[in-house]
């Protein structure tokens, strides 16, 4: 069963550029981060600023992200980003992201995050606790 | 005789905002700046990354920003900014940026900036130039 | 009566430059931001962090922002920003930042911001509140 | 034969956390690109703007970037970060990161990077060229 693929399309701009004249690679990882919030907005029909109310949450925090840069993205240039969750587990989940420029992988981004909830014990800390059901259930497509 | 608008409408997101869950402030003037190549590029009808190259020059360079911060903007946001060239001087021309959230204005902002050139007696500096009568042409409307 | 100045010295990071080579605009805003916290953090001898609670407000909110760009900024350039108030009203205060590099003006960067409580009738909005006198006091010397 | 590490502190400013009150993620490959330039700068005693041009090269170009985050950092937090090169290949090299606070691993990142130079068959793309001899060596420390 395959899982849901949230696609969108930016622009780089100039601010987002180096000297060097291409990305600068924290900028990927912004990108990336907004990518996970809207994929799960368009997955779960629930607004982003909406999401941690809505299913009683923090968020979905992260715990790990990886990027692997093959190609430059540089001012001016169309990129898409094709993100999904490409496995759920207990209470964690990885989500990938591909950068594509004219088709072409320019940057193939990974996350994993945590439904995270207050910990009980320490409101300054969280607590990972398990994916509801309906949540994973509502990301399966075909 | 008015000048040309350029729209455009934003999602605000999780990362362009601070611990008191509103935008931070710098982000504002990432969206003008953006706003500033793209309402040059749909006036000139030339793509923003080549701009310089077609009209000869290294950029239009920034000398003065300023914003006024009259309601906060925040995660999840729908904004719009409304960009348009207040008035062109000889080598120097104002951008108004008007930044609303559902029809109200929430920061207005304003710009200076230079047609500029690379100074002849030192390539490390850059030189205001004339703006072509062509260039100004392209902005009236109406 | 002479005002209390804040003076720090930054080197230029790669990433906060743009294809010209010079410092992107916004990042300047983000340096004289941190500035202001910490010129309040120096006079009044609470760390930033503790300022809100130390004083029963919810922070010293921008109202308005605004910079003079009068030489660039470039990768690894020393740049060393001095800050103070150069005017407290009722409930209101400007922050003047002039970023030098070598000596020379850079950067003519100023601040209008309130003294901010939340206001009483909505809590998603602030109120300016009068600055207490024992605060002001602590940014006169001499 | 120990690696060369390169340590410096910080302290989280307010414009670099989120609405959850901590640091927002591409701030730490911000803070891990800065201390790889500071690293090279340290160990190879030239200014990281003099890098590229002291070694015939374009930079030491990202192909890699990962973090796993295992504590959040916050306002006012002092963070310190070492770095070190954990291994040189023949063009390439793995640079690790290691925030703390208080002592305690908060975010452990590591790098991939290329001694880069320009294609000779086409300038707008970059050849990972052998690493120096004496560049390397100059890392070796004990």
């Amino acid at each position: 069963m395959a899982s849901f693929i949230f696609r969108r399309q930016l622009t780089i701009e100039w601010g987002q550029c180096d000297p060097a004249g291409i990305v600068f690679n924290p900028r990927f990882f912004e990108f990336f981060d907004t990518s996970s919030w809207l994929l799960f907005e368009q997955a779960l029909g629930v607004k982003a600023q909406k999401l941690a109310a809505a299913y009683g949450i923090v968020g979905i925090a992260l715990v790990d992200a990886r990027a692997n840069f093959l190609k430059p993205a540089k001012f001016g240039d169309t990129i898409e980003i094709a993100s999904r969750v490409s496995e759920f587990r207990r209470s964690s989940f990885d989500v990938e992201h591909k950068l594509t420029i004219g088709g072409e992988l320019a940057v193939d981004g990974a996350e994993t995050r945590v439904w995270a909830t207050r910990d009980k014990n320490d409101p300054d800390k969280i607590a990972a606790v398990a994916i509801p059901g309906d949540v994973i259930a509502k990301f399966a497509v075909g």
